[in-house]
């Protein structure tokens, strides 16, 4: 049975094929031909790095257009070695890995905002809006700004919880978050949470890290024993750390022509493996892609 | 910083309140106050039992209705043992783990079919179809047939790539898979798929030892190093099972009363925790639940 690696090897062949310099046919050869100027470049003080042990490295695009009063407490924190020595609290499958604020004896630094506004949706206008030409089950308007998905309602917007996406752990109360403590989505987008947690991110790199973690089998998906929290050793902002460690991500402009071409390709899938393309992408399906580059 | 477990047990304290003898007023709520008669139990002979090592089992409820022939070579491989001693051979992230068919040199039984027909949808017709009232991107109509989904246009119907939804690795060319190469979805819907493969089951159970597996960093996700694959000791129908070994499980028909308030709660959520409704589900938010029962 070689099937599992001749699949493989397909994929593999249609990737590397070196005659795509005239126009892409998959959308993996539409992001290998994108031109310079239609990337854009993450602001290091946007960059949230979390390490874990064995050189495990998870890296978070902070949304601040969304959350802003939301994300400059998270900057704070960072800034101030909060995090560190944190841990993974909570896997839940097909849901979210939660990390922070686990212990009640860790004071939050000075600087740090209680009670802040519920960031849940903002005006519409003063996004830059890439529609999606596709339907969404939760709103009559979806699409891109920089490299976050966006729904719209009635004059509305906000950040969906898509897989990857990074939102602040609250009380039942919508203004008892305070960036302490965090989770990102592991499983098929859990749309009920949109509008009711402050979204401040998008994992860029590194997920797996955390999506590959052992489920907790306490309520909720929380680890029962302590000694199953995974510990996080350090969590910066990329600006501040060295520049020789300092990591480096880019997207793909939701405005540029390639990003147009990788979503229709995304919906008209033309590989040889498909037969019927489906004619249409999901939102979550079609979040910006972003690449690793040198610093500098 | 208490909040992660304040936010826990106020979802436990709902869970575990006496008083919903009344109206269920959330989506556990009504699971656990649903009929007898509500529930349906599976077939044994429908019913997948992969155990791993360490204990570790995962139960997979068998398509009949949408993959009949792809099925009933997964049946004759499972009746010969032939998944045993095979492996997980690939964990691509947000997207699928996939098992068996890495065997070469491993001849598949006595009356599997060869080239079988591209059981990738169906007639709409013939199905009992509970339709869901929400939008989708990629159909129509959606709903749920038994305790699967579906989506539907233009007379053809066929089981969408929800997450936990498992399907037939396959070739370039359509007819080429046997079921001897499995994989199921650990991400957002890939729906890009449907209608792409044969659908051929659902994970019912025990879906967190596979989707926490080490993610492969080869191309797609395939463990580059034959050691990172993962032994499957025994794969068998329940209905081929010591009775005392058998598992056993039931769905919410999606018929019944309450699986229409559970997606109409599943869309309104009014647990305290939630501000704003989202006032939609997603199909693949809306699998009808399972439980697991006692033998007999």
């Amino acid at each position: 049975m070689r099937k599992s690696f001749r699949w493989a090897l397909a994929a593999v062949a249609l990737l590397s094929t070196a005659s795509f310099a005239a126009t892409p046919t998959t959308p993996n050869e539409v992001i290998a031909a994108a031109r310079a100027s239609e990337w854009a470049r993450f602001d290091p003080a946007s960059l949230l790095v979390l390490d874990l042990a064995a050189s495990r490295r998870v890296v978070i695009a902070l949304a601040s257009d969304f959350a802003p009063e939301h994300v400059a407490n998270i900057r704070i924190l960072a800034r101030n070695g909060w995090f560190d020595r944190s841990f993974v609290v909570r896997v839940q499958d097909n849901y979210v890995v939660q990390w922070g604020g686990a212990d009640d004896k860790k004071p939050l630094p000075p600087g740090i905002k209680a009670g802040l506004p519920a960031e849940y949706d903002r005006p519409a206008s003063g996004l830059q809006l890439t529609k999606l030409q596709h339907r969404d089950s939760f709103a009559p308007v979806v699409g891109l700004h920089d490299a976050f998905p966006v729904a719209e309602a009635a004059g509305r917007a906000w950040a969906p919880h898509c897989y990857g996406m990074v939102g602040v752990g609250r009380d039942l109360s919508p203004d008892t978050g305070s960036g302490a403590e965090l989770y990102a989505v592991i499983g098929h987008a859990p749309r009920a949470l949109d509008r009711n947690i402050a979204v401040v991110g998008r994992v860029l790199a590194g997920f797996e890290h955390l999506t590959s973690l052992p489920r907790g089998e306490g309520n909720l998906g929380f680890y029962t024993d302590p000694k199953q929290r995974v510990p996080i050793t350090r969590v910066r902002l990329a600006a501040d750390m060295p520049p020789a460690e300092r990591p480096a991500f880019e997207w793909l402009r939701p405005e540029s022509d390639s990003f147009a071409l990788w979503v229709h390709l995304r919906a008209n899938r033309r590989d040889s493996f498909f037969i019927r393309p489906a004619g249409a992408v999901d939102l979550c399906n079609a979040l910006p892609p972003v690449r690793s580059v040198p610093q500098g």
